[in-house]
């Protein structure tokens, strides 16, 4: 028997159109490039997005086809997420750190049509201009007077596109599991992969993050995160689903320039990575400034320290929620939701739980295996292989035949090391490749890392295993000291001793300048193993032997 | 281009695995009908369910068949909720309100293969026992030794149903447009009309509820809107999505009763229809009793008076939500979603907008046209038709060719007279069939209720429209007085003209004993309309025609 329900598809521009019928007066606020902030509402967004999903047309991108952005957080990045995917194109969000190579690869691995950037990217374009011969325009996100001169073909200015054109738009019905954005993963070798999204992920993950996240209608939303990330964790979707105001920061994610617009636009939920976050407790901490009204701030990207959770806790009176997701997973695939057991049992029941990466979100099942595929036990001890199903998850990458990420039975390998307990508490302790094999038990990097950064002295810390003739792979940390600061062996061994097993304590500390940031803010390892490809651990480094295993 | 997400149907029973996976410890608490408490937690509720898909199988039911229920709040009756739809079945929840004839009519219009009944109202099978050749089993919701004699035959125990079964089942893979559950609406006239849900539709409200009314995972949830009644709500679905606990509260609704069952569960959110809350209001009254762990009370099912949100916020400290949604709508179709204006411009402000039914929730499009289809105005005063749109609405009813609900283009009219103003604020003004023509002009019977309910004598009023020679109709007020009181209808006139307009005064005020309450708890203004057909209006009334119009 069939439902006797209505047909309608869950698609992208519809979360639009209910915020243009319900949220007509609620505001996007975009720190604009040019220096200053410019304000509208809903129904401005709606209408522009209209005129540019007319403007798409007239540059003949059609169904199917794909538009590459090269942009920060703004309202001209936000009307190119509806407008694309509600005319039948697809957003291809690029991020601007990757390399000329990388650039070069996902442009025309995606196919895209038309690029549009920030003027301040453009030269990245100038720079692999024989690449472009296919691209039917370059749209610069500026004012027809402030377009940059560019060695470039086709250069256009986006708001002389958008002023040429109706804002009347009827936003096609499309089949829900049609394309609606792309993002390409950069792994640390090989080209970078596409996942494309589905406007079904979209909407469905925009409901799961409002819901994951405890949004309401009140909260006034500052997405760090890039929209070139991922979709900004399905952030400015939700914001629309929900009538919050939401506050773009443009480029400046420096501390004070972010402090300075929570504080102006009152921002009450903020979301980015940890490197985000630390900035802004640099520039608090130098300035003894506050945060007036930010509630909760969502970290995720990479595992937070322990103490970074504390200091938003204690110091700032603000709720930590730690997230986790992947490109693959098109935003959240597990949530910061408490369980009442928790709650009741105590502040460090809840922020031990908080130092999880939450619960599986509605949609998503994880599980847990070990190197055979065998499933590994619920107790938060036992470690494995994290694996994701869901309606958010790719099944595959773009125009890319192997499967390598995917188990036979459909279950995508997140390459995450990771425990689950029994209430469903997902804790990352390692990426796969990262993590240190030592006499056939699994260290991880990640642990080791925090305890280095409770040590005072210890600004940075990365851990990679070094080849050892006995247990096969012995850590070495890998430390970038505060300004200042000399490098005292023995008091972070015993700060390390502290917080971890004696067989996990490192061979040895070595001291860098800086560690090697890679396009998403993550420490890239490979490099770190490539710079001490020549090292020899010490000999006479702890053994771990007795208590090994 | 497609989308490369995994492919997985929004299932009803996805829910369940999610709770049984993701919230393992979070309680169901069920008040009996054999007077105890029972508790049990998601994973005993699944456990249970995959037993009772095992059963179900064993009678019979196969795919695309419908399961009658005739069922308090309870978990045999979540166990139903999930275990029907999850083996391809429908489950049917019929109203134990019902007349016998409408009853017969609604298990054999759906083709009901087996019933589940409470042992209270196997009386009301026996008394059709005739007309219930075609079922396959009646199982009572009780033990084997409660299992009450009766003349119908082969009547079960549910309990020893389940212990005949194994506990594993794997629930289908089905499309998620199939049906899922069925509810009739009762109308004044005609017979019963069935509305087939979707587990598409009953999954997409139940994160729509959630997002809607706010619940997080501390809640404590206690639906008093009774399982066969529109699905609860979606309430008992979101529970699972969220895991929050829930509490059941059986049969037993009187103040006491609810009061008890709040205060010993610790109750944070509840939602029932106003004579509830009223009964609620009346019992603390009484006794003096608080509301400890209550912080929000959803009232829904028919339009509220100030007073008890009032009541509920001035009195009790509890937030009242005053949500609208109706059979053929799954659940919510506006939600109480403050916007940040409104919450700046103060409490009264505030208590406006609470007043009203909310905004769309996502998902639902809410237009309110005139006689003629045209739109009216969303201006917060031009009234009309309201219709509904989305993927919870009703596309028809069940085995029905007639459309009449329907507009030309595919708009379900709700019945009811309506105003939308600039915020998306949705306010009933009236049922269609209730509102009262007066010279042209519409007066809105339920304002006037509301109006009447402000006067202290008044404990109950309703208002209907009676044949005038000259302004076709004008208002009669019917009223119940408060125990000891006497009519004074200057005194009440005086009430109403401080807050309707003169030409809206009733032309006479009746007082009876009561008024005739239907099967979901609303006033039956046909049978009012029969108890005052020989009535007639004083020729000496109040004669609008100065200010009309």
């Amino acid at each position: 028997m069939h439902g006797l329900m209505q047909n309608f598809p869950l698609l992208v521009p519809s979360l639009l159109e209910h915020a243009e019928q319900v949220h007509g007066n609620v505001e996007i606020v975009s720190k604009r490039l040019e220096g200053d902030v410019h304000r509208y509402c809903f129904p401005d967004l709606a209408r522009r997005a209209r005129q540019l999903a007319n403007a798409l047309q007239r540059l003949g991108v059609g169904e199917g086809e794909v538009v590459g952005t090269i942009a920060w957080n703004g309202y001209r990045h936000m009307e190119l997420y509806y407008a694309a995917p509600g005319m039948g194109a697809v957003y291809h969000t690029i991020n601007p750190r990757l390399s000329a190579e990388q650039l070069a690869y996902v442009i025309a691995h995606a196919e895209d049509q038309v690029v549009f950037v920030e003027a301040m990217f453009l030269p990245m374009l100038e720079a692999i201009a024989d690449q472009l011969v296919g691209l039917k325009a370059i749209v610069v996100l500026c004012d027809e007077d402030e377009l940059p001169a560019s060695s470039l073909p086709g250069v256009l200015a986006y708001e002389s596109l958008l002023a040429a054109e109706s804002d009347q738009y009827q936003w096609l019905e499309l089949d829900e599991n049609r394309a609606a954005g792309i993002c390409y993963t950069s792994g640390t070798t090989g080209n970078p992969k596409g996942v494309v999204y589905s406007h079904r992920a979209l909407v469905l993950q925009a409901m799961n993050t409002v819901i994951g996240l405890e949004l309401n209608s009140r909260d006034v939303i500052l997405p760090i995160v890039p929209m070139f990330h991922v979709n900004a964790w399905t952030i400015p979707f939700s914001a629309a689903l929900l009538g919050t105001k939401l506050v773009l920061p443009g480029k400046d994610l420096d501390g004070a320039s972010i402090h300075a617009l929570m504080e102006s636009e009152a921002v009450t939920f903020s979301a980015g990575v940890p490197t985000v976050w630390q900035m802004l407790f640099d520039h608090l901490e130098q300035t003894g400034e506050r945060l007036t009204t930010l509630k909760k701030a969502c970290i995720g990207g990479s595992a937070a320290a322990r103490s970074m959770l504390e200091t938003f806790r204690d110091r700032y009176g603000v709720e930590p929620l730690h997230a986790w997701g992947m490109t693959e997973t098109t935003s959240m695939g597990s949530a910061p939701i408490l369980t009442p057991a928790v709650i009741s049992a105590g502040d460090e029941a809840v922020m031990d739980a908080k130092m999880s990466q939450g619960r599986a979100v509605f949609g998503a099942r994880l599980r847990v295996v070990g190197e055979a595929g065998e499933p590994v036990p619920a107790d938060g001890a036992s470690s494995g292989h994290l694996q994701i199903q869901g309606w958010a998850v790719a099944q595959e990458y773009f125009k890319r035949s192997g499967r390598d990420e995917w188990t036979d039975d459909g279950w995508f390998d997140t390459g995450d090391i990771a425990t689950l307990d029994a209430e469903g508490y997902l804790r990352l302790t390692d990426r796969a490749k990262d993590v240190i094999k030592s006499g056939g038990e699994w260290i991880s990097s990640i642990d080791l890392e925090n305890a280095a950064l409770a040590h005072p002295d210890v600004a940075a810390a990365a851990v990679i295993g070094m080849r050892h003739p006995k247990w096969d792979e012995r850590p070495l940390l890998i430390v970038v000291l505060r300004s200042g600061a000399v490098l005292d062996r023995d008091s972070v061994m015993a700060t390390l001793s502290e917080r971890v097993a004696k067989w996990w304590l490192p061979d040895d500390i070595q001291v860098v300048d800086a560690l090697p940031i890679g396009a998403t803010g993550k420490v890239q390892k490979n490099l770190l193993r490539e710079q001490f490809a020549d090292y020899q651990l010490p000999t006479a480094s702890i053994q771990p032997a007795a208590e090994h295993g």
